[in-house]
């Protein structure tokens, strides 16, 4: 890597696009990006051969990932010792009609990330992966909360995983048919889908008095989800 | 099982639940239903040792899920012979702001099928399957499209797997919190999270008078994805 390129995950088997070469990135810029604008995960690991393809909230700071779970859970029982796992993001944007069966496709962002999962087991640490955890979405929120007891704290488990490899692919082309294909009589569109906000439901066991907090401000009817998310990953500050 | 009971899947080390035995279904109806909301899916299956996680668009017959790929893609190597696989969907409904770090949470549907995955060798088999792919989701278009060429054809690769094992899993309560918490001057809400289609974008070039066919009719600004998609799959016809 030369001065003036950017920062990019390596790039080896596991990661290399194998066909469609122009959907690829490994700059680090686009895969946090799309990692940043999703809350949600499916993280693909192994037990006894068996493929599992769990979804799970999780968060990014720097190069590491984190998600969490019960401490009772399949999944962490086998990361106790580290295990090689891949968390993937897909952001759905389109179906895509074509005017022939090829052609017909999706739009989309997604990042594949490899690595090594392993438990948190320094009490320090996950103890502040916890409050990453929530501020990462809602940023200061810890700090308005009761806080967590010792029995919560025992009860959750974090996992990490630096990643080691990491490719984003995206799709953003609508419909690409075929040269010939264009003159034909066959009705071909982009069907956009967006992942948006509702409206707030406050619980209706609040007390009298207590209002949404201003820190709450950018999660508004109609917004994208995805905006809101990375809106609030830059505001916690985080790497 | 008991001629009243309905059908479900059975239970084995792989699917059942390892806690919050509340939220796990396994009956057809429930998993069908949440598999034929959707149109996206993640799949985990390992390539020595590797687990990964790809993103790619599905659908079910029956108790056979379907997806699709190129035949250069990395996934569909490892395939030919049949390989263990967990195909994941994941409807994510809310974030969910307790009084406590611990009770923040998401509200979601989801669904992991398990079974080997196998490559569909049958020429007319595949056929067949690439035409329920475009149909499945858009009934009756591919009876007005261009057909698909030998070359289209032989470029395509569609896999099978027959669901051995599956889980729904359900969180649909909102906020949920410790019952003296609620005695606390503390904020909590439900967020709740739509996807819904978007406008349709016409492609530019259609020919003059090319217009919307009506079997499209479904797709709607506005209305969530899955109602779309849940209705497309009943009136394709499959079981």
């Amino acid at each position: 890597m030369s001065a003036t390129e950017p920062p990019s995950y390596p790039i080896d088997d596991r990661n290399r696009m194998k066909r469609r070469h122009d959907r690829g990135f490994y700059d680090h810029a686009t895969v946090h990006r799309l990692l940043d604008a999703a809350a949600l995960c499916h993280v693909a690991y192994v037990i006894d051969g068996q493929p599992f393809c769990t979804p799970t909230l999780f968060w990014r700071e720097g190069s590491r990932l984190y998600w969490h779970g019960s401490s009772a859970s399949r999944m962490l029982r086998s990361l106790e010792a580290g295990t090689p796992a891949c968390l993937t993001v897909t952001h759905f944007d389109a179906l895509v009609l074509a005017r022939c069966g090829f052609n017909h496709s999706a739009d989309y962002r997604s990042v594949m990330a490899f690595g090594q999962a392993r438990l948190l087991t320094d009490p320090a640490e996950k103890q502040r992966a916890l409050v990453v955890m929530v501020d990462r979405l809602f940023p200061g929120r810890t700090a308005q909360l009761r806080p967590s007891t010792g029995q919560e704290i025992k009860a959750t488990s974090v996992i990490s995983m630096d990643i080691d490899r990491a490719a984003a692919k995206i799709r953003a082309k609508g419909v690409a048919d075929d040269d010939e294909d264009y003159a034909l009589p066959i009705y071909a569109e982009r069907l956009p889908i967006r992942t948006v906000l509702g409206p707030a439901e406050p619980c209706p066991r609040l007390l009298p008095g207590v209002a949404r907090p201003a820190n709450l401000a950018g999660y508004q009817d109609g917004r994208p989800l995805e905006d809101a998310l990375a809106e609030a990953h830059a505001l916690a500050g985080l790497p």
